[in-house]
């Protein structure tokens, strides 16, 4: 083990920190100079490694830690090199270093794979306002009517992509195939707070989470604050208050997160006993069938409250997507590894956010490795890492891969 | 009892309803043109009942139904002939109208005190946004600085009063003396809906609520939507769910009302766990030992809230109001006389809603009678009464008079 491991990540990000559109802050987008500069750093960093390295169709940066004999498919390890606007520095940026690290690390042994890393250009959709487009590509899910996608400044994707020197018209035709890869690995930060409530310096993500969206809309009778006494009520907003209650409960029983975001109120004046509330519910479980269910659960308890309480409820989906789970084995191989390096059981979570590799599971299986954040802050200039945090995580990657290559060896 | 006295009282409402600022529509403002023409006619029919008519130093109009022999001060029979805009009839100009009918039906009857009947004309402040301007001037509470107001053409009350041709310098001057009045008494519509939930015409009212309103703010801690377990959150708007829903409890369990009408969430977006949510608290009671418990139990109650989720509460008041008892002697006339014109117990109520009695309050007792109106609907073009209701207020108002003239005569 290399001593300052984690420190030299620290120092990369900082460096790749520098390749912003933002004069004090980091803001880097898809098709950019600021994209250009910073894979070409970690093209340069990839050859210091011993890597292979290539930009496919859509400006993705790989470098190929080649096998010499393969007798297993390719291993890709990625996350996104491309940031939200005034961004942290470690938010996909750090599971690119570390896996570059680790490829470093690992340069005088030998194994039974090719190991690509991967850094995706597109992941937040910043520019373009369609997310994951990097992954996407990989995993053949790229769709050519993107290519007419407009920026800010009407600049088309393929435009862009044009003056960035790609040729928009292969874009996504170098995806990988299902047969060549055996899995995609991804350490991530965890952008929550749960390893930090733990004391953990990592943990297991046991799937990306499915999410449902809808707009409720409770109406009432709105009245006078001053005359109707509130036995005669029909107000929109106490029935609103307990439809939150009651999710709240739900979210805290369940294996799921549930939340209120947004809540408006009509009439909306002091004196005026609210006619109608609309508000979201934005609910989420790394197990689909969880979802499922706690969707159903809470739209039956919801109608019993207003309807006891003489409102109308009605209820619109805006957004949905499936929860990805990661794959069982690989997750218990990091459980395994996590053990070794902490010398405590792992924690196992769910991911709440998304990821590149809830797209790679497409082709492959995959596994996600959370590392702590302060405070879960995350797509925010506060984001923070420590290094001992990093040095573990980096270690947990690099005895991932060796258990993937001699499976058999593990202790238990 | 005369056939179609109600009938009649709902003529002349439609009547007055045609001096408006609106073609179709209801708007009448102080010292308006339609002020003018309104009180003009009301000046005409007082003249026809056999009153004696002036206008006061503020546009009120009155009527006195002269007593040969007083031996008890006066009586003032009142409400205001004033309204919001695009309002109902019967706010106000009902209580006017009866009052008219009342007296023109008592002609004949000799009492030991005059009666004398004004139309207040402005309790609502549409023009000049301070209310009961009718009335503060009466009871000795004109403010000279009120001249000086502004409505939204530029022009002060003082000028408006001038080209209406009132003396401004004269304006409350004429202010009744406490010693000269012996009680008010005015009918209003409800403006609530108890009296239509019981089926009952006319109901007696305790006192006309204080009021207090407040703005809350509850801070928490916002984040992600997906990554933050329940446990680990501090969210502002399940804080106030829980706050809006004791609140609602504690209206339902006291003497009181209490309105959440505004509640506005940070950063209010789908998928962020709200961070800060401000709320509106108005709390009403006719007693005001007992608003002032519920205000202190319910800061105490929420503040309770809030430490138990780590939320941090603010509270700011922003309006308050004493509250005005109804004398309860009047309280007990106006109950003996409904029971003996509905055949029932009359109910007593409080009103949420101000009226130009709790001005009068300063100089006299006060005694008021609430009529039921459709749904409780007011401050709307769908304000509505019906013809036996107004017939039996009528009924209550003369017979009310009567007993105050002869005390002891009462049934019980």
């Amino acid at each position: 083990m290399t001593q300052g491991s984690g420190e030299k990540i620290l120092q990369r990000a900082d460096e790749m920190a520098q390749f912003s559109a933002m004069e004090k802050g980091l803001t880097r987008a898809y098709l950019t100079k600021e994209h250009k500069h910073a894979h070409q750093q970690l093209s340069d960093w990839m050859l210091d490694a011993g890597l292979e390295v290539w930009q496919d169709s859509v400006g993705n940066q790989w470098g190929r830690k080649v096998s010499a004999n393969p007798t297993q498919p390719t291993i890709i390890i990625g996350s996104h090199s491309d940031t939200v606007v005034n961004a942290g520095k470690y938010d996909g940026n750090l599971g690119i270093l570390l896996g570059l690290e680790a490829l470093e690390q690992l340069s005088g042994v030998d194994l039974p794979f090719h190991v690509d890393l991967v850094a995706f250009a597109d992941e937040e959709g910043v520019r373009f306002n369609t997310t994951l487009i990097g992954s996407s590509a990989v995993a053949g899910c790229f769709q050519p009517a993107w290519l007419d996608i407009k920026d800010s400044q009407n600049i088309a994707m393929g435009e862009a992509m044009l003056s960035f020197g790609l040729a928009p018209e292969q874009a996504g035709k170098d995806a990988r195939l299902p047969e060549d890869v055996q899995a995609y690995l991804e350490v991530h930060i965890e952008q929550g707070p749960v390893l930090e409530d733990l004391n953990l310096p990592v943990g297991v993500v046991t799937g990306i989470a499915g999410a449902k969206r809808y707009q409720f809309t409770v109406k009432g009778m709105a009245g006078h604050a001053g005359t109707v006494p509130h036995t005669l009520r029909m107000d929109a907003l106490c029935g609103v208050a307990e439809m939150v209650s009651t999710i709240e409960a739900y979210g805290l029983e369940h294996n799921v997160v549930a939340t209120v975001g947004k809540c408006n109120v009509k009439p909306s004046a002091v004196n005026v006993i609210p006619g109608e509330v609309t508000f979201s519910l934005d609910i989420r479980s790394a197990v689909q069938g969880d979802l499922e269910v706690a969707c159903s659960e809470l739209h039956f308890q919801l109608e019993q409250i207003a309807q006891r309480r003489q409102l109308t409820l009605a209820s619109e989906m805006t957004y949905q997507a499936s929860a990805v789970p990661c794959h069982p084995q690989l997750q218990q191989q990091w459980g395994e590894v996590v053990k070794q390096q902490t010398g405590k059981e792992a924690c196992f979570l769910p991911s709440g956010a998304g990821h590149d590799a809830m797209v790679m599971a497409n082709i492959t299986d995959i596994g996600m490795l959370f590392v702590r954040c302060e405070k879960g802050i995350s797509h925010n200039p506060r984001e923070q890492v420590n290094e001992q945090d990093v040095t573990a995580a980096l270690n947990c990657l690099i005895d991932m891969v060796q258990l993937m290559a001699n499976p058999d060896s593990a202790e238990d």
